[in-house]
């Protein structure tokens, strides 16, 4: 596959991975073709951004060079078992746990490009810059999905399945977890009349900061101080909201461990 | 005071605070004066930078149109008690979580001035877009303060000491909890192979959608999805790393309580 521009490609699904793949595949001269979802107004909806065709069915796929599976992680086998592709269809998914031998079982051609980013179905995500880690079973095919992936960032990684879910999991730490204390201090704030968006310039310099810095050496807050007089004043003032007071207690006890220990090693040098 | 410009501010304190607030306060064109700092290299540093002097010792103290206290939390009452100000002299102290009124029973003139931004020493952030909290004992003091915060950012907003507390505790956990799930990941990904600058898009875009769209809406995931058996292989990849593992648990534990009463209160409408 010399040149990659002008390929076809099929997606099973319409959800945010699939928007902001598809968007970001067309502005790199791939062509979209199809949109299969039996979801009837995200697909079409998809489909008529992309100027694609809208399938419901898995019985009406089109043919195409690559099959994106862009769905939950736990339906992606058994939905890949259930269409009937071309042969040597090039079929992919883009999950961060789902193991390559789920799909490279089925079809001569499989692979994984799994972008480390986090979709919202109607919000198109730029992946210029995003790590994309490829994987596939065969030399040919890895080049295939590596000289695809790299029409849509600048940051193409090959690795492994298991590799591929330490990678995930350091992912749904970072986004879940952090966008979970953004929801919870956004009750917080409410419950207080003021506006979550106040936390908007903190937030931004907190994550700049972790990575130009890194995260070790810009720990600020009374827990890093083992100021535990503060802590205590905190817990007592989150008492109603029982679910942020719990993560305040185990966030503290950590930091206040972790510096100590620090603290006990700077000691010894 | 009818023009606040080419008033004069003497800091005491050198750290990541008095370096932001100094620089701001000389761009708009208040006079820092002298650095009051005990550690002569990061207050001749400071000293230096804004062509102020200085001094070591309380005793030396220079004659200024405002004092900052840009002291940690524990000790502002003291060191306030502890120096000779000039009569009439404005105290102001930039703490979240010290009550104003540990300043305004020993001056007349006190005020607090609590920018909501994170400060590390020798990093100078931007406070353009900051919200800034202000508070003072009398109507004049407040409009002094206000009057000065505004020269250095768009978003001065008037509160008393509960409610700054309140916000002070929404700015420790949105930024001491998200730095240290940063902390924890660096180790695991270092732990796998990885760099933590991989996370970089991910958080960004993470921080980015949860202010644009609510994180309430953003929230996606293994836990979102109740799906535990992710939520379990996550928590045994994790043995190795006991505090990442047990935030993972209770991170996980309170997402999926939250998503089950959320479902629940969805069916009943």
């Amino acid at each position: 596959m010399s040149n990659i521009q002008g390929k076809s490609v099929v997606f099973i699904g319409a959800g945010g991975l699939a928007w902001s793949l598809s968007v970001a595949l067309h502005a790199a001269g791939i062509r979209v073709i199809q949109i299969v979802s039996p979801n009837i107004l995200n697909g079409q909806a998809l489909a008529k951004k992309m100027g694609a065709t809208h399938a419901t069915s898995f019985k009406d796929i089109a043919h195409a060079d690559f099959y994106f599976l862009a769905l939950p992680d736990r339906v992606i086998e058994s939905v890949a078992k259930s269409i009937s592709f071309p042969p040597n269809a090039f079929v992919i998914h883009s999950s961060g746990s789902v193991y390559l031998n789920s799909l490279s079982a089925l079809f001569p051609n499989a692979g994984v490009l799994y972008p480390l980013q986090t979709f919202t179905r109607g919000r198109v995500v730029s992946l210029d810059n995003v790590p994309i880690f490829v994987e596939a079973a065969t030399e040919q095919s890895l080049s295939i999905i590596t000289t695809l992936a790299s029409t849509i960032t600048t940051n193409v990684i090959a690795i492994n399945s298991e590799q591929r879910r330490n990678i995930h999991l350091a992912g749904v730490i970072a986004n879940n977890f952090t966008n979970y204390l953004l929801e919870l201090g956004d009750e917080w704030m409410e419950a207080n009349g003021f506006s979550l968006h106040l936390l908007q310039p903190l937030m931004a310099e907190t994550v700049k900061k972790a990575f130009e810095v890194s995260p070790s050496l810009s720990q600020t807050g009374p827990a890093s101080r083992l100021d535990t007089s503060v802590v205590e004043t905190h817990l007592k003032m989150l008492a109603n909201l029982p679910e942020l007071q719990k993560l305040y207690g185990v966030f503290s006890d950590s930091i206040i461990a972790k510096t100590k220990l620090r603290n006990y090693n700077d000691t010894k040098k």
